[in-house]
């Protein structure tokens, strides 16, 4: 490591403590000038009002080399989003116009991780799990089974290691020895639910675990809010197996759908309290209505597919694109932007669903977005002579 | 009853058994010329030869006197289309163009009742229910409860007093005190299933107990599927409790859409066959999950509260409409026609939505349907000068 790599590392670290997540106003300094100059500034230089009120608590102390070291005693390591592992094809979700619109949207400024796992391998086929940790039988045989085919599939279960679903998840895919990642809510140091060390560490053996909070941070009940937009950026989909009228699981599936992710939901018996969350997704159209693990990759895997032959060769600008996506692409004039309510009423698409078409779209470099909302990129437009 | 009553009535009761309904080309010729006269054409005259294919094997035979006979010793009436009772609001689903598209929807020429309950007032506020013959205690436990809640409501709960789920609607429905019209897909001469004699008596006291087929006819399995557009009919809307891949209540559910009616599904255990039905309806965007009978009042209360102002005294030709009823009456260009697909474009609301909205607003006197789509109708087109 040189000492440029080092001195990067090291204001990253810092810059990832000194304010609680997500630090909106810090997030955006660190992109303007850059986390070395950031770190410098927060640390004795003056500041914009903004990143004052978010790092004044704890601009003072310096904990970067003593958290470095905690997470090399724990075999973990930083990874930064100026290393090759970040996952930043996942993380582009939160540069969408939807995304930046709301402050909780932001991506992390560092992770802490620990497992044998790439970030940015493990990201390729990704879904998520989430639901109730007082699930019923019924909730944790289905997430079992889910996470079982779903990991024969090749696909990584992404959850929170809770008790009930989300263990139910990550134990599924490891019973197919597939890989699994767990997103904490608290530093790497310490395991939470600590009954769940055991698992933990199991799901570090081949996949990864990992929090966006250093070495030291306890859980606590805000934390998990935030720590759940992880799980569903790093997902192509999230999959909601049970979940109570107002629940954790509903709000991930609320994150799911403003990152642009497709949101799905297990149905059950209308007597059961923890189906009551699943159906009212469904019913409200933000979730797509799943019965079994090959209805997940095929909604999962729709979306790579359109994806994969665009990004390698594409012979027609919109070749590969489904019905759904062209019917959006379709719907934005030649030379005039649009917003996604538009869109919504001139493909006949839903909102949602528009909502996750244009920031493929965008992937593609189909459509881009300025302040009078997504226009159409000209086909030929940055693509040289060939 | 006057001699040309007495003849109306017995040239019905002909045709309604001389051909097997649905009988489009027969109905046809009855629409043109009149039940007397096509009575005459079928029992001596010469045919279209549509009409003569429909009605050859049993032209020769007039049993109408003593099928009028066999229903008055039930105690039971033929209730004929130039009747008051007649249920022509809920029979004008069958005019639409979507209905006349497919011969399979064809409006009966004459009903055989048995029951105290008059068809036009029954029909006001109508829920279909159907299911499974071999529900699940689950299936059976929702189906009465549904039952009883909506009888609870006013509405009256119209199934096919099958075994399984049916039954237990009926019965939900007549423990609440609530008023409930079977559908019979045979003569009201015999019971089906026999073991609901008792169960078909107890309906017909206060509600209604009715079949296309004149006594003595037998229930045969193209009977059930040709009956079951009856029961979608009848109702506003039709909830699918439980249903397998294949199954006669999907079959409902298809006609019910059709004719234009919300079908309505109830979700269940992923793990139950009996609920896969149910989940691909909605999967398919066919149905709306329902899991509250209050779900199913407002799905369909909607309908009743959209109409209800507008039929009395509107103030303005779009007043009392609902949002969505308004965005497919806008999508309608001023002096151009449109088809379904166009306007779920234009308005972005699904097409099967669409095709619900536009029989209401042409009951509403604002859309009318030719040989190339739907169109406005002028405001004040044929209002008079108030």
């Amino acid at each position: 490591m040189t000492p440029g790599e080092r001195e990067l590392r090291r204001a990253r670290a810092y810059l990832n403590r000194v304010a609680e997540p997500p630090a909106p106003a810090l997030s955006e300094l660190v992109t303007e000038v850059g986390p070395v100059r950031a770190a410098r500034l927060v640390g004795a230089g003056p500041l914009p009002a903004r990143v004052a009120a978010e790092t004044s608590a704890r601009r003072a102390e310096d904990r970067a080399e003593a958290d470095l070291s905690a997470i090399a005693a724990l075999r973990g390591r930083l990874v930064v989003p100026e290393d090759a592992e970040w996952p930043a094809e996942a993380f582009a979700c939160f540069t969408t116009p939807v995304a930046q619109a709301d402050q909780r949207w932001r991506a992390p400024l560092a992770l802490w991780v620990r497992g044998a796992g790439r970030l940015d391998e493990l990201g390729e086929r990704m879904v998520a799990m989430v639901g109730a940790r007082a699930a019923t039988g019924y909730g944790q045989r289905v997430a079992t089974e889910f996470g079982y085919e779903l990991a024969q599939d090749g696909i990584v279960v992404v959850s929170g290691a809770a008790f009930g679903i989300d263990a139910a998840a990550h134990r599924g895919a490891l019973a197919a020895e597939g890989r699994t990642v767990a997103v904490q809510a608290c530093g790497l140091d310490r395991a939470y639910p600590a009954a769940h060390q055991g698992l933990l560490d199991r799901i570090a053996q081949s996949g990864a675990v990992l929090s966006e909070y250093p070495p030291g941070v306890r859980p606590a009940r805000y934390r998990f809010l935030v720590r759940n937009r992880l799980i569903a950026a790093f997902a192509a989909g999230t999959v909601v197996i049970e979940a109570g009228v107002r629940s954790g699981a509903r709000r991930t599936a609320s994150a799911a759908a403003a990152l642009g992710r497709v949101v799905m939901a297990v149905p059950g018996p209308v007597s059961s309290a923890l189906s009551v969350g699943c159906h009212l997704l469904v019913r409200e159209e933000q979730a797509v209505l799943v019965t079994r693990a090959a209805e997940v990759v095929e909604a999962v895997g729709r979306i790579g597919a359109d994806l994969a032959p665009g990004l390698s060769a594409p012979r027609q600008h919109t070749d590969g694109l489904s019905p759904e996506l062209l019917a959006v692409y379709e719907a934005l004039p030649a030379r005039a932007p649009r917003h996604s309510e538009q869109l919504m009423r001139d493909s006949g698409v839903p909102l949602h669903r528009v909502r996750s078409a244009l920031p493929l779209l965008e992937l593609r470099g189909l459509v881009g977005c300025g302040v009078s909302g997504w226009h159409r990129v000209r086909p030929d437009a940055g693509r040289g002579g060939a």
